[in-house]
């Protein structure tokens, strides 16, 4: 029985990981769950699974939750503060993160202190932390499984094989909404128009930064602390179709790839099933009638945030956090109608350029970084032109 | 060091081997040589690489063998028998078994009962023989390691898994230089046509087995050896790229797949390092300029030798033998332009019919059927239509 932490519950990867939760009920117990702000969907949740403890990270929900759950004997905890308690529970075995931005990293270090092997979906932990949380796991010894579909596939492709034997890794990118606009068209675009990804359906957040290619760019400085590799050995390949999930490249010439229907509770079960695989529900993929799959080159220079991430991620120390604060700033103010879509890498280039570099940053630094760099994106937005 | 048997040096598979054998001088050592007719170049591969032994199976070339290497100190067998001879070879670690048809198996169980590991290319080995091979592995506990491409996608994809887990394997097909033709053009292929394969450079008799797709019913029945499957779990599809060299499902959904560039080195080398990956020479696939992938199904009804490989399977006992027999002569006559291109699955087809299946036959029973099916299928030749 592995009892689980999920965090971040109501959000897509929460409620497909509670699906694939649900239908092992012999395997998983869920020991807590916890939300932002959606107080009813977590209560419903909660009523079905029975968690030992709840949080609800926004306090001003605090009572609706209670009110809810009243008579249940679940205890409810709120406040920012209550998910890193979650997160290093000693009755909790595996924790999975699917919190959204740079606030996940304080239950990602909580979890790994703690001992608790970390199922992580929230990429801006290792983003902004992924040093910490890379020392923080060795030190604990205990594993970081992968959510992410990109980071899954690799990961999947080099059990059995030999590290030091990966020549390159490959990350598809399914190109987002705009993959093959011009500059032009990109000026005119709404949150609505993309808040539409073409194969995945998402959070907000990470449909933003897919359309914007900044998703691949986190994944590509997510994959540099998950698999200990320098970045000139981290490809990204655009591959519309979101059949092939990643590509591992070994020196023999040999590459080994996963590949599926785009349905994240295969690497959602793959992490809380690890190293197992068990029966799963995802559609197939039927090879006789599978459309063509198609391979291009990410268009660095109409989504820059791809290269911006790059480089953030070779300068390295706290630059990476920086990258990562301006982006979910810049993303917020787009959807608020506040920024354009192009004024989204505008900024987070602006923001980049005025930061000084601190190296190997703690997590208090790194929690001042990410705030001055919020306040500076908020800036330049307004000044913008 | 590895002390490597290589079985049938002078032909495509032991030519490219050589390749790789030559690039570890460190790692390897050719222990001994073998071909069937071609003895200057075997003598030039033996002056190369200076083995103890080297075997000429047709002894009508022995003498001219034996004038080409007179000084060397090398020891030189002659006579269908010294294959065996080099395949139990207590000195040597690796028998590289790439013999053509069914003559290769008597090496495969020889190489197999002195404890060698086996690093398989002759299908036709397990084809014909699969239940002796395995079984003979299993008692000496030794690996076969697989060489064709496809079975080695499949050994590279189930590494580090769990093979209860497998839920499919999935066959790539070229499809061979005829795929999407009709049963009109069929009739009229000649041996030249048949030999121009779109993506592979191989020998003529597996080359022929690629137009037909018998080559692919081969392998479908070797999988089932191999990988210890059911029928019903080893599927075929078209994929003219021959980029994806096979593909394993898992029962949670997730899809393996091995890809590369056709390059027969790359499991060569992966079968003589295993299970280590040491750098190799083929050329990289670039995912930046890579044509799409396609996907089909196989024409099971222009092309019956596919279908007529299940059913030899699913009959099991001798019946794989027949089948095999029956089109390696019908292969052969089509090569002498004695049969067309559709005779060689009618043949095939009456052949099987008239048999009468022995449930576990031994090495003996083999030899008998196999010599049987060859006679009936040259007097099918000959009263065609």
């Amino acid at each position: 029985m592995k009892r689980i932490a999920l965090l971040g519950s109501t959000g897509s990867i929460g409620t497909q990981a509670l699906q694939v939760v649900d239908s092992f009920p012999e395997l998983f117990r869920v020991h807590s769950l916890s939300a932002h702000r959606q107080a009813a969907k977590l209560a419903r949740q909660a009523r079905h699974f029975l968690p030992a403890v709840v949080a609800i990270s926004d306090e001003s929900c605090y009572n609706e939750l209670k009110a809810e759950l009243s008579g249940l004997g679940i205890k409810i905890l709120a406040g920012p503060d209550s998910l890193r308690e979650l997160a290093a529970d000693q009755e909790t075995d595996i924790v999975l993160n699917s919190l959204v931005g740079f606030a996940g990293l304080a239950a990602t270090l909580a979890a790994l202190s703690a001992g608790n092997t970390l199922a992580l979906a929230n990429k801006e932990s290792l983003v902004a932390g992924g040093h910490l949380a890379m020392r923080q796991a060795a030190e604990a010894g205990v594993n970081i499984l992968p959510v992410d579909s990109e980071h899954s596939a690799i990961f999947q492709c080099i059990q059995g094989q030999q590290l030091d034997a990966v020549e390159k890794i490959v990350l598809t990118a399914s190109g987002g909404p705009f993959f093959g606009r011009n500059l032009a068209f990109l000026q005119t675009v709404t949150p609505q128009d993309a808040l539409k990804h073409p194969n995945w359906v998402m959070g907000a957040k990470i449909t933003i930064d897919s359309a914007t290619m900044m998703n691949k760019g986190l994944e590509v400085i997510e994959a540099r602390w998950l698999f200990g590799l320098p970045y000139e050995k981290i490809d990204v390949v655009v591959h519309r179709e979101s059949i092939v999930h990643s590509l591992v490249v070994y020196r023999d010439g040999a590459v080994l790839a996963q590949l599926g229907t785009p349905d994240m509770r295969v690497p959602i079960q793959y992490a809380l099933t690890y190293p197992e695989r068990l029966l799963g529900h995802a559609p197939r993929v039927c090879w006789n009638t599978l459309s063509p799959l198609n391979f291009a080159p990410p268009d660095k220079s109409n989504f820059p945030c791809l290269p911006l991430a790059y480089l953030a991620g070779a300068i390295g120390g706290s630059m990476p956090c920086v990258l990562n604060a301006a982006n979910e700033e810049a993303v917020r103010l787009f959807l608020g109608g506040k920024a354009s879509f192009l004024d989204i890498p505008r900024i987070i280039e602006r923001v980049m350029n005025k930061h000084k570099v601190v190296t190997e940053p703690d997590f208090d630094t790194l929690h001042d970084v990410d705030k001055e760099a919020r306040l500076l994106s908020q800036e330049y937005a307004k000044m913008k032109g």
